[in-house]
């Protein structure tokens, strides 16, 4: 296709999308449950098709020569095709979020006022080479309503046309318009640069993958952009900190897993107990065999440990390597945290009450913790039964986000023929 | 100031109200009321002076010809400046939204986790020559916490700098920073492009007034924008409608203000009681005076009736004009909202309980209504207490946005230690 074609099929496909959209806006939760568990089947019963296309992107994916580690992303096994089932399955005992209404009260008037839930309406999704968010984005959007556009990586075309398939039969047998779920055809990058300008027919784009793909997307974008671009997180251990949790949140919130965005980047040690902390930190840190690097104070105390420059406090290692900083005291450390956190998730170890109270309300992140592991900032756990991402946003929705931030509210009024005085 | 000094300018305030913000958002209930009492009491006290610096700008007004509407809302008398300080006083007397936590439930992993209501931060209003906007705005962003730079029409920038004055004391006597509220000081344009830019420092962008603005600064910002662009409103009689009520309804949806965005713009009629409710509802518009436009099928009622063509289900008269529209059935009436609404209200007058359902649910409105005027689509109505604007947005604060609408929610984590398993 050249640009004037992509720029045409992209807008046939936002047309369709928007039009989809209304009939799935008012589709009942049975109707988009009996969608969910066809197609959560049929990606199970037809996993050696699904694997026999998938193959044809791993093939291509190392002639390309793509590394091990997206190559491992792409890949399509029996293990991860009974997960992305199973997860459909999870979202379709969720309860219904769209059409509940809360809050019905009366007003002096005589008018009874509440809010209903309601879609967003149409979201375009743009992920890399993951075939997995192809049917867990798709299930999510469809559960809470909303039309879906997705643009996967080009090297995963296959793989994502083999799911679209059983998504399309899943919607088919429930009924519903196969437009409620697009994948986009073209591996054109022009296609993205079109899809983020359809502000008319779509509502908001959800970028998922790494920094690079989100701030593309998020700068070129004309239509409201659900992101998070980092992950900085911080745990800090107040001098009012009992030893033995604040070691053992420290060490879950960095090495529980070390490529997700809620593990710990920076540790930040109040200067009264870092003489005798530290030492027992840095123990523990080495039997898993994280690289330390640490300020002048922590060095003096752990003179081993490399100097941390001002990129350290920046970055988001991903990797078994740890900041540390040790501080005069909490307002020290909610300092570093509000310059250098990315608003994801920070945590403070303390037993004393009103520094717990203070570090909740001033620390400017979208999950604030008091004794609890980063690790634990994530959907599932927070009890939102599955997410699409972590918006470290302060607009519409802010952390996990799962079925509730892909919807609105409208008001609902109810009179008797009232009229205004 | 030439443009680089502008930019330099503005930066400079983004950077005040970044760091305002913080101080503010913590700030208690009791210091945010006490600098909106003494504001409110300085207006008044300070009324002459009020009115000498607004007598400058009416005269500048007249002078560059101004027409008397914008003249009437450039004034300021002693009954605006009294409306003016009442208001604050109301938003005073509301609730503190900020910090206000919610849903604390425990997750099987044993956190308990909930949501923490926060400023959203920096706030950039930009509005045309009307003063009392810069008294109501400051308020609702004060009380909610969040810090505000106010950019008013250059036409009122006497009267918007004495107002300032008395904010500025407000502030000083309650111990915030003055940065927490910014008058922008300059008139020229350019800082409106500036502040439109200032991604790192200011958080939304509200804009109020005319379509023209509206659009112009959506088109050009770069920061998120809460807006409404229209209030094309629709009122349906449904063949099942009370006729008593449907008069009433129609009648005071369109005639108990003109120049409202909650005023109706077209009614919908259905088909089978077209003939009988039309005469009636001529005859009260009538006494009325508002001119009617219709459909072929109206005129077949109506003859006198003016033709209406397709740019006036478009359009948002703010006069004593009505569209009128005969429809089959609700699903032609949810076809033409759904087509021409701007997404701002929209109401059904019938007795049928199955309809009054599905206009709810499938009418795509920030408010939606039954057996109500459209006219009570307000935040004083709706019982936010005040409101900085209507969104028809979906992302975000949706309908009247008063001071929830101008927070955001964090996620609050509480702990004994828990690790990730």
């Amino acid at each position: 296709m050249n640009n004037a074609n992509i720029a045409e099929y992209m807008q046939q496909v936002g047309r369709h999308a928007r039009s989809a959209s209304t009939v799935l806006a008012a589709a009942e939760a049975a109707t988009k449950n009996k969608a969910l568990l066809v197609i959560a089947d049929l990606l199970e019963a037809k996993g050696d098709y699904l694997k026999t296309e998938n193959a044809k992107d791993l093939e291509s994916g190392v002639a390309k020569g793509l590394d091990a580690a997206l190559l491992d992303r792409l890949a399509l096994t029996d293990a991860n095709i009974a997960t992305m089932a199973e997860g459909i399955r999870q979202i379709a005992a969720l309860a219904d979020p769209v059409g509940e209404i809360s809050d019905m009260a009366y007003r002096p008037s005589g008018i009874q006022i509440g809010k209903m839930r309601v879609p967003l309406g149409v979201i375009g999704i743009i992920y890399e080479s993951r075939p997995n968010v192809t049917a867990d984005a798709a299930a999510l959007c469809l559960k809470s309503g909303n039309a879906t556009i997705l643009r996967g990586g080009s090297e995963a075309i296959h793989s994502n046309k083999a799911i679209a398939e059983c998504i399309q039969q899943g919607l088919q047998e429930a009924n519903l318009p196969g437009e409620c779920v697009q994948v986009v055809e073209t591996t054109d990058r022009e296609a993205v640069g079109e899809l983020l300008r359809l502000k008319d027919s779509v509502d908001v784009i959800i970028p998922r993958g790494g920094k690079g793909l989100i701030e593309r997307v998020s700068a070129d974008s004309l239509i409201p952009v659900i992101k998070h671009l980092d992950g900085i997180c911080h745990v800090f251990i107040d001098e009012q900190a009992d030893e033995e949790k604040a070691i053992s949140v420290a060490l879950n919130s960095k090495t529980q897993r070390y490529g997700t965005c809620n593990t710990m980047e920076t540790l930040l040690v109040a200067a009264p107990i870092a003489e005798s902390i530290l030492p027992k930190l840095a123990e523990a840190y080495a039997s898993h065999e994280v690289e330390l690097r640490g300020c002048d104070r922590t060095r003096d105390i752990l003179p081993g440990c490399v100097a941390a420059t001002e990129e350290d406090w920046n970055t988001e290692y991903l990797a078994p390597i740890l900041a540390i900083r040790v501080v005069d005291d909490m307002d020290a450390a909610i300092v570093h945290i509000n310059t250098y956190s990315s608003q994801h998730t920070d945590s403070i170890v303390t037993e004393n009450y009103t520094k717990a109270r203070r570090f909740l309300r001033e620390v400017d992140s979208s999950s604030v913790m008091v004794n609890a592991s980063t690790r634990f900032a994530d959907g599932f756990e927070y009890g939102l039964g599955a997410e699409i991402g972590i918006s470290t946003d302060k607009l519409h929705a802010r952390g996990p986000v799962g079925l509730e931030g892909l919807t609105s509210l409208k008001y609902v009024v109810l009179g008797d023929g009232h009229i205004r005085q």
